[in-house]
């Protein structure tokens, strides 16, 4: 049966859990004044001109026009807000005690020495410098699966991390740092254990050495195309390289390892007005208990959380994260700025189409992810932290940038949350999708893992929910269980983030 | 033996065909003070600190310390000439009248009807509209390999139109028109036959209206995944209508056409100080008797024609095509600066160890590949041209970018220069690769397609080698003869040019 989900005690709109028609009643005393979309948003009182629309106790916008108690309030109703100052914003309160404790403490991973994350998988991952090699680069892929993956039963795949950038590229620009160092700190994810093979081709603009340690740069770890004589004699050179790779990957076994080496990511992608309520909330709890439990959890998307970055500075446990988030935050909205647009540029059809109205809106059901524990440090997009616990990267929403920036910064896993639904998939660590709606596990039945949709229709708890993912987490970064994406191999191409020219 | 090759009467350098050591004595007189090598350029006369360094009778820059006669003139030698102004260029100039004769004015390819390129190859080729579809469509494409294609035979490939754009971008930035363009502009390429295949997801920012026409929306020609109840639906539902489009395109036969149905793209990459003298001018001989037998070329490559701008603008035909040079070209210019860069940051490592100093020498070479023909049309990246000859297609340099571009652009073949060798290839059209010296292609003897280097020798001439290219391309655009890319299917992923922010 249809309800009305309301969230804050101050909000003055509430959604519906499916679509209602003109008419329908509900307990609260609002009758709908037109026929109203799943997931919309309704007034619970007459609402006025200029008025504030109130969701998650958070003003989503002014009103633009006079809206009726049970009338329906979209992306057309309203103005957006002011974004909030980045000066001088307060950090360091308190987090709430009541953060849950883990279940278990403990996961079967592939130990990567001291100080370093486990592995999830064990790959055998091969870094290009460059897209001119991408085409030998995978032609070698597809001989290692045919002809020396099936000798290495310990290891589970090979993986291209072939990407668009490297020549053709402003290398000396101020931001090619970002994706010099998402391709730098790529090649060392912890399911890469820690074997590194690195095929160039000899002119382009990100040299070796741009990537490597000197004393890494040696014939075991380097192929040069330009130094082989044709490409028979290339995919022989390549071929035996990956070999001496493979045998060292196939003496990793998985051991027990406590959950603090454990490093993994948190995104959404085609979102609803659900995934603020199910998935999100979900993933935050799933995300607290393994912070409790000594894990790294990194959050991400920055156009998704900047109407709600005061609310993450509160949460920073010091200076340094609150400036560093003031400035990777600031630096995003200059970057906007150049390209002539702003924050209202994230929402999508498909998010409209779901009830979120304005990026405000998205805002708050996407930081909803992060749960509530404290922000001990803020990267920036392909850089490594230095701190367990909670982590905001600061990286774009678009989900295939998100993704492989958040591998760059040492995720063994990813969590997907989605309202809308994606086959989305990365090849270099698992992805667990959670959907928001119940229809949307209905209809994609082999596409999801996890479905967060009972808590709209009171079936289940944000609590509950938020186990069963901490559990499924778990299951898939022990190798129990292997995602959808993984059974079908659905991998998205590594979009590493290039916000400098191509020349 | 080595050799000196000064190419303009006023040039006061000369480069080395071969690397020569200090003492090493020439015809000219000179007599080399330091070891020099291969390509690098000689000073020819004793030159003065802030003197003009003139090759091609241009001013490739002004000397930063004195050279003695015999000297080594290299990238730390040389400070850059201010930029040629984009204001009131003159256009129109004549062309030299001693264009040569085509030998021969058809060739073998899949017509297209009137008013249209025909193929030189049959592809079936799947549209997306948004990297979250590309896992899907690989393991579609993987599909029809193994159980459509080969009821079909006249179809030669099936290609994703994979690409990183869709969603997760500012679709309204002033911007956002290059990747539109481009994507709904490449699916009609000549070598797909006309046949529209698009898969979407359903929350997209690039929804299916801003690629197809209104008529073309229909269930024949679109399959959006977020409608189908799952994976194994939706594998389903795309197998379907991959079979009924593969049905069709089986149906194309090659017929004898006209030149004048031939558009083909130009493009160098890992160039090096040969490339100005051998393989760029060769191709530039083969653009003309193409154009002169109706054929359509492109050539590209902004940051490269940016310092012989003023030397494109005389050979434009009207005002019409000079007044866009300036435009696109000024558009690059204005994007370069926002990333705080210019067009200094073009040249490579490869490059400059290629003896390419500067980008003005480099420009020079660039630019000989556009032969002697009058520039008819100017186009933006990714837009169709409306006439037939000499096109400028004012696309990035970058191979991985210029490539998706010109083929979004119509171009049904590709011939691509270079001096240091790079494998790029392309699926969706066939690329020649011609080699700037005869070591390259030695070297990479099962890599490079065409040797332009006896030119450097004496042992071949410019129009001699022309003459081999442009018959080398009618017998691959004919289907005679496969490019080494395509034997060995190497192919690069379609990097379609957005300049606009990701969110
Ligand atoms: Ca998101
Ligand atoms: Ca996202
Ligand atoms: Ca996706
Ligand atoms: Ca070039
Ligand atoms: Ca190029």
């Amino acid at each position: 049966m249809v309800q009305l989900i309301k969230i804050d005690a101050n909000d003055n709109v509430a959604i519906l859990t499916e679509a209602a028609t003109k008419g329908t009643m509900f307990p609260e005393g609002v009758i709908l004044k037109e026929d109203i979309p799943q997931a919309h948003k309704v007034a619970l009182a007459d609402l006025k001109k200029g008025q504030a629309v109130l969701r998650y106790g958070v003003v989503l916008g002014y009103l633009l026009k006079d809206v009726p108690k049970g009338g329906w309030i979209n992306e057309t109703s309203l103005a957006l807000p002011d974004q909030p100052g980045l000066d001088a914003m307060e950090f360091g309160h308190p987090c709430p005690d009541f953060l849950p404790d883990p279940p278990l403490e403990t996961f079967e991973g592939y130990d990567n020495g001291p100080d370093s994350y486990a592995g999830t998988r064990n790959l055998f991952a091969i870094t290009t410098t460059v897209q001119c090699v991408s085409p030998v680069v995978d032609q070698l892929v597809t001989q290692i699966r045919k002809s020396l993956l099936p000798n290495y039963p310990n290891v589970e795949d090979v993986v291209a991390l072939n990407h668009a950038y490297g020549c053709g590229v402003a290398i000396n620009a101020p931001d090619a740092q970002i994706p010099i160092r998402s391709i730098k700190n790529l090649m060392r994810n912890p399911n890469f254990g820690g074997q590194i093979m690195v095929v160039g081709l000899g002119c382009e603009k990100l040299t070796v050495d741009k990537l490597l340690e000197s004393e890494e740069i040696n014939k075991d770890n380097v192929v040069i195309l330009q130094d082989y004589p044709g490409y028979g004699a290339m995919m022989q050179a390549l071929l035996s390289m990956a070999e001496t790779k493979l045998k060292v990957l196939n003496e990793r076994k998985r051991t027990t390892l406590p959950l603090s080496k454990l490093c993994i990511g948190m995104q959404c992608g085609g979102s609803d007005a659900f995934s603020g309520i199910t998935a999100n909330p979900s993933a935050g709890f799933a995300s607290d208990l393994l912070v409790k439990a000594g894990s790294t959890v990194m959050f991400s998307e920055v156009t998704e959380v900047r109407d709600g970055v005061h609310l993450l500075a509160l949460r920073c446990v010091d200076k340094e994260a609150r400036d560093k988030l003031a400035k990777e935050i600031g630096w995003y909205d200059d970057y906007l700025a150049k390209g002539m647009v702003d924050r209202s540029a994230n929402p999508t059809p498909g998010n409209k189409k779901g009830g979120l109205s304005n990026i405000v809106e998205k805002a708050m059901g996407s930081i909803a992810k992060s749960g509530h524990s404290p922000i001990v440090e803020v990267i920036g997009p392909g850089e490594l932290p230095t701190k367990h616990g909670l982590i905001f990267a600061a990286t774009p929403a678009s989900d295939i940038v998100c993704g492989p920036s958040q591998l760059a910064s040492g995720i063994a896993l990813q969590v997907f949350m989605t309202g809308r639904g994606t086959p989305y998939g990365l090849s270099e660590a698992p992805v667990i999708k959670v959907c928001s709606r119940n229809d949307l596990k209905q209809h994609w039945d082999d596409l999801i893992d996890l479905n967060a949709g009972g808590i709209a229709t009171g079936e289940e708890t944000v609590e509950q929910v938020g186990l069963r993912l901490f559990n499924l987490i778990i299951d898939v970064a022990s190798g129990r269980k292997k995602t959808f994406a993984e059974q079908y191999g659905l991998h998205n191409f590594l979009c590493v983030f290039n916000p400098a020219p191509i020349t």
